[in-house]
């Protein structure tokens, strides 16, 4: 049986975390540590001198991850055995297989299931391209709006305006994904309806958002003398609620072991994606987080990027104490990047039992968040520099700027300027500054660490969407916990029904029932004021 | 000398914190509780029986309050003393009168300093209101872009998203804040600049990227053949560089004691929400901040909302052990909201040292973020739900929606499901379900609290920004911390120069000296393959 908290490993660090690295002395931090601590990998530099860690840390983590068996498992996920179970009780029991999705280029997964999911996953890809040829052909449709929340929304959503750069001349992309009407309203409004095509996504067919914004969506295409057939495409499983392509232009399947969250290189993001950038930069994108899938399966700590960032977010968490981690891009494009990280971190890893069903001793998943920089420099880093409590942060930076549109003012191009100020936030948090101002002080040794890159393309966010999917599935394996359900989003729905009817009596003007609900009638008479 | 750890208030809430109410008892969350607990002023109505507290609870904290003297120092801020300031070091030393930039209405502070103050303000209010008739007049510009960070960005953003839907007919707002030259180029691209204004918003007048992305439009703006000076209008302080009206359309005025994450209602908003919504729309949403202020000034907790929720989340921080805090908006309009209430919570109280320049010895500032719902409940809900750290949520909810533009589907609107949602997370969060499945079991007790409004317009917008700066005020206040200044951003700029300067000599082509900035010429020899 695993017990996170016996490993030799984990007792290892715990003795190491009573006395980790300073970042603040002179004596330690030095250019040969800025040597030691940076790993590169497909051209992608992780640079962690500013991580609390030492070259004996490195080695307790790379201990942890063999203990932990992290690299078969990560096999047995990409080959298709069943990872998403809880043992002894009731639950999704199925394989997790979205590294299949985009294994179409070298070395593709010998597994048969792995091969087959891959061969579904082309299929559908097939597919798309013909139908996007068409669409090319007939040349009507100049606007596309995705109608799917969570996972069927965030992902798609980052990627989309990520790569906007790279958009097909004539060719927007919109989200509509909030039950809140006003949602779809201001996205509609401007919108000419009878250029626009709409993807609705969801995997179960029965999302209450996405239902009812399809309807949404249907009775605005009507009120225009437009029919809902011609301007509305689905992407959801076989033997859903709205798996009918008599009601569709065209129907995109996906499956159940491809978790919302996870699905970005599925379908989902694929419609929208491939008709926003283009058949060929979709492509380049699957082929750079397959790149990235393969060395994910790489058994050493430093070449296996996704794998030693993994470790460095255990160490903050479990052992230096660390509660929330930030995800700062230093590219506006990547301003909703964030968005889907913390979906896809907070969702998976979120988690209070372990695989056996046992209620966990320790920390799992922390809250992650964050904006693009250099502008949370100018907000928050006040409390990340100088607050109470510690947050360690994941900074991305990028060589080159995407459209290359530049100016050099007082000796600098705005980039090179971008670029200073990620390296200098870097290290003044690990670094601090002594001061005989208290409020000028700062205490240092603030963990941070960058992922840098030449430039963001297709290809390279395709690596960096893999390697922090294959992140936050390694931290699962090490915490034994179930990275892909989501058990704890069921409550709030079976409640919102409850709510829901008090609602549709009351515009039925049915009197309630005492008994019916109390509490949410409780609520209900101190709105009445507002609903008179 | 005030000792946060040694108030009588905190020494009984820390007793009481031992056995915080359980709110997954069925005796104890009853619709008494829902009655109890919700408290209504000015139209708004804060429900807080899912909040860990008892009516003890609220009994030492409202003595906290007291004993704190909040009462004292809400009122000395708004009547222009210095605040501002640490005790015995060098620090800004300055008043605080953003509440003076909206005192126009009803009772007006009567010391002498906040009407001065207050007049200034209205003074380039009026200026405003010219410049905006001449240009309806002249009716040649569609779309402002704001060129500022900070502050300077993120509460005007935030705004004119939240009341887009009261837009003037052809009147467009866009923001360029990232030195990130994407940013510029993004949104340079589609606009007509011959029919664009720019407003380079910056109080020093000397902002590293603000100053540098002024250079980036008048350079794309000569490049058009236009002449800058038609295009760009000033908001920035007497005196400082950017004070010289012959090279701007027009120049407004801000002054240092208006904080930037505390400047939304001064020019640095002004400016593009009256354009963009109108000058009536802008004058409705200062009338509901100067309502709130006022409402700030009242003695009694329960009446002073912005008071009561600084207390809750003082319990929460500080006697519940709590991180980071949640604000999850049921409104899309909002959905940058939470980045400026990011900024304001975490600038103005992420603080180490108190008004003493003592080292505090208690947490301050939880790390603020958030998303809006129903999309959080896809995502990062998991981890609220059934996560190892307790989350407190901060929900904002509105009974109408703006657009009025809704369907009914299933027996209720669009708007009453995302009302449902929003009572049903409140509600699941704190009682939680017991269950046989331990993946389906949710440890509730999780608090949370909602604000309610009717309708998300100007003026209550101007209330609950109100709500939010009186509320982090109200916390300093307790913490005995400055939460004006911001010295934890200074370091970062410093170190930014250095990088700056490597860069600069070697776009120069200049050999560097070895002993110039070691641990940067260490970091640029590993990132030379990307600069080659």
């Amino acid at each position: 049986m695993y017990y996170f908290n016996q490993l030799k490993s984990v007792l290892r660090l715990n003795e190491l975390a009573e006395d980790p690295v300073d970042l603040t002395d002179d004596n330690i931090f030095t250019p040969k540590r800025v040597d030691s601590f940076v790993s590169e990998s497909l051209g992608l530099r992780l640079f962690y001198a500013t991580e609390r860690v030492s070259e004996i840390t490195i080695q307790a983590l790379s201990d942890l991850a063999e203990e932990a068996g992290v690299f078969e498992k990560m096999q047995k996920m990409q080959a298709g055995e069943v990872v998403n179970s809880i043992e002894g009780y009731e639950s999704e029991n199925r394989s997790v297989l979205h590294t299949a999705m985009r294994d179409f280029f070298e070395n593709p997964n010998e597994s048969p299931i792995a091969k087959e999911v891959s061969h579904m996953a082309y299929q559908e890809l097939e597919k798309l391209t013909e139908f996007l040829k068409d669409l090319e052909t007939n040349d009507v449709f100049t606007d596309m709006v995705q109608v799917g929340i969570g996972g069927s929304d965030l992902g798609p959503r980052a990627v989309y305006y990520a790569l906007k750069a790279y958009e097909k001349p004539q060719r927007n992309a919109h989200f509509f994904s909030n039950v809140d009407p006003d949602d779809g309203a201001l996205v509609l409004k401007d919108l000419d309806l009878s250029k626009t095509l709409f993807v609705v996504v969801s995997k179960s067919g029965s999302t209450l958002e996405t239902q009812t914004n399809e309807e949404f969506v249907r009775e605005h295409l009507i009120s225009k003398g437009l029919d809902p057939k011609n301007h509305i495409i689905a992407v959801t499983g076989k033997g859903s609620p709205m798996d009918d392509p008599s009601k569709y232009l065209a129907s995109f399947y996906i499956w159940d072991f491809i978790g919302g969250r996870y699905s970005v290189t599925s379908m989902v993001g694929g419609v929208i994606l491939a008709f926003a950038l283009g058949m060929d930069r979709f492509l380049d994108f699957l082929r750079g987080a397959n790149a990235m899938d393969k060395l994910s399966l790489k058994q050493d700590v430093k070449t296996n990027l996704p794998l030693l960032s993994a470790l460095l977010s255990i160490w903050n968490r479990n052992f230096l104490g660390l509660s929330t981690s930030a995800v700062i891009p230093y590219s506006q494009a990547l301003f909703r990047f964030p968005a889907h990280l913390q979906q896809l971190n907070m969702e998976s890893n979120g988690k209070r039992v372990d695989k056996q069903g046992r209620a966990v001793d320790f920390d799992t998943g922390p809250v992650v968040w964050g904006e693009p920089g250099t502008n949370g420099q100018h907000s928050f880093f006040q409390l990340i520099h100088q607050g109470t409590s510690v947050v360690p942060v994941d900074f991305l930076g990028f060589a080159e700027s995407q459209y290359k549109d530049d100016i050099v003012f007082k000796g600098t191009s705005c980039q090179e300027k971008l670029l200073s100020n990620l390296l200098a936030q870097s290290l003044s948090l690990a670094r601090g500054q002594k001061s005989d101002n208290p409020n000028k002080y700062f205490p240092g040794n603030r963990p941070n660490r960058i992922l840098m890159a030449n430039k963001l393309d297709p290809y390279t966010l395709g690596m960096i969407l893999s390697y922090y999917e294959n992140s936050v599935a390694f931290q699962g394996f090490i915490w034994n916990i179930n990275s892909f359900d989501q058990e704890g989003v069921q409550l709030g729905k079976k409640l919102a029904l409850q709510y829901i009817d008090l609602f549709a009596q009351k515009r039925a003007k049915k009197s309630l029932d005492s008994k019916q609900f109390p509490l949410g009638q409780a609520y209900f008479r101190h709105l009445s004021s507002y609903f008179s």
